[in-house]
């Protein structure tokens, strides 16, 4: 039996408008009820925090259900199991799932996966070989369709998925071009991920650098941004171009939706495809995609790269420091070290 | 050798500002010059008025040349041979093509195609056998992919292209609501065409009605129009709804780009699909596509409906009517009578 009994947990207090703002959460105790059959007691490792989770912090409909008010936010963890009433895990093992934002959390075995820790460090299965990599690896697949040659431009490049879906991209034999905030970012992407160009957007000219990068036209837009980044991008595109439409983190802080100029004659002339989806759209095939993605990671074909604040209490700031582009790739938390050894 | 010396024409004399006026087209005469190898002179029965000719009107690069200044419009029309200096054809044969708007004109044999005309009345060639119902075909089929039990919503659903999808949509076992201007068009497409039910947008109801008649929400929209129809037609779309962007008759006379709410956040919502198209996309299964429109024609299940005005003079009226929705189904302009004995 476990000695733990108390539960760090950041519940949501308020529903943020506009732009989240650390008031809008809160640090609790609670206790932690004895495991029933069935059920793990889990040590948090690491969480995630990513930009989908705003659509959350809003009542209504989504393709998926609203945080509760002073109730715990839950994202993708990845934890260590403490204590187990299941034939499942077992006292060390390490899982993936969806968890409350909590230094410990009590869940039902079948609730979380069994992450294999000889694969990559455990906190790939937030990033690379998780939900950002998968969603940047079916995206382009399946909606970008990219073929040698194709001019492609990534919104958001910097972040977990714009870097794995450009560093794909090149390895299918196309241009690369992403945009990303600042001369940091910019040089990564290009002297670190071998992207062909890089668009500093702070600088505000989007327009013009596209101009001179895209001298044949866009193919692929791999949009995570949205906005008037995007309307610049439009304007360039290729006959039978597609538009991935994977994010619009530019506008999840917006009170009523965002007004731009409409897209859809350009579509017409172009002949071209708009297209969003999450990646839950392709969850059976999930086992492929994680495959092509270890292995590229073997292989040494595709990077990644982490930014990591420690501690539970930094959470709330960590996710809010994604709507101004903190981070470079996957924004983690780091909640606690694991007691077993292997890579971390 | 034909005696005609004299060609009628209507040439545009301004690009239109706004909604095109009849003082930016004149009629004048010109000389006809003697046939030159591999020519026909042509005399114009049918021409046709389409929406998409309002972009030519424009200068600068779309997916077709801009008309110019002073030289005769052009467009989809139906015509006989009067004189041949072409192996290709001859006198009396009844020819589609790209032709001046002019009573009378010279074009290469190989610029035309011979029509049958024991096919179907020979004006068909410009409207359910022709663009337009190929444009509805491979629209609804190549984007909007039907399933029975779809939901189908299609905007500007008495013209031509409309009422066709409409019918074919029907014909594969979807639910079919259209949304047109005046109760005459409405009436005509529930108990004419057999629609499920029709939105008469002129009653400023189309929020409510959409809420009415779509209670499954919507899993393909068939747009004609653009505008505020489309964005309350967006806020009822299904999961992997099917957005097949047709035309946007209600933005092609604004002289700045429209704004509208951003539509990516909702179809990233709803794994949703928005592509562009024009039919020469489609080009190579012209064939195919014909040959199904025309079975389900002479099987009574497709049916279609012409308005018709008589005189080369006005076409340009015919033209302008377009965007006041004076037209239910094609409109065509008649120009002469085929001195040949067949359904006209």
């Amino acid at each position: 039996m476990s000695t733990i009994t108390l539960s760090h947990q950041i519940i949501l207090t308020a529903r943020p408008t506009g732009t989240p703002d650390s008031s809008d959460f809160s640090l609790i105790e609670r206790a932690i009820d004895p495991l029933k059959e069935g059920e793990v007691l889990l040590k948090t490792l690491y969480l995630s925090v990513d930009p989908y989770m705003r659509g959350r912090m809003r009542e209504g409909p989504s393709y998926i259900a609203p945080f509760q008010i002073n109730q715990p936010l839950i994202g993708g963890s990845v934890a260590e199991v403490i204590d187990s009433q299941s034939p499942l895990l077992k006292k060390n093992d390490i899982v993936y799932g969806f968890l409350d934002w909590a230094d410990y959390s009590i869940t039902n075995a079948e609730n979380v996966r069994k992450i294999d820790t000889h694969l990559a460090p455990i906190s790939t299965a937030l990033g690379v070989l998780g939900m950002p990599g998968l969603t940047a690896y079916f995206g382009l697949f399946k909606i970008g369709q990219p073929k040698p040659g194709d001019t492609v431009v990534i919104s958001g490049a910097a972040g977990a998925v714009g870097m794995t879906a450009g560093q794909i991209a090149k390895l299918k034999g196309c241009r690369v071009i992403g945009i990303a905030g600042g001369p940091e970012k910019t040089a990564f992407l290009i002297h670190e991920l071998g992207f062909d160009a890089a668009i500093d957007y702070k600088k505000g000219r989007v327009k013009e650098d596209l101009e001179d990068l895209c001298q044949k036209g866009i193919d692929i837009y791999f949009d995570n941004v949205g906005g008037e980044i995007s309307d610049l991008v439009l304007q360039k595109i290729n006959k039978h171009a597609r538009i991935v439409l994977c994010g619009q983190i530019s506008t999840y802080n917006a009170s009523q939706p965002e007004m731009g100029p409409r897209p859809e004659l350009t579509l017409i002339v172009r002949s071209a495809l708009m297209q969003g989806f999450i990646v839950h759209d392709y969850q059976d095939e999930y086992p492929a995609g994680i495959s092509q993605l270890s292995r590229w990671l073997r292989e040494g074909q595709l990077k990644y790269r982490e930014t990591i604040i420690e501690g539970l209490e930094n959470a709330p700031k960590a996710f809010i420091g994604l709507f101004t582009g903190q981070n470079i790739g996957k924004q983690l938390v780091k909640i606690s070290t694991s007691s077993s050894h292997f890579i971390q």
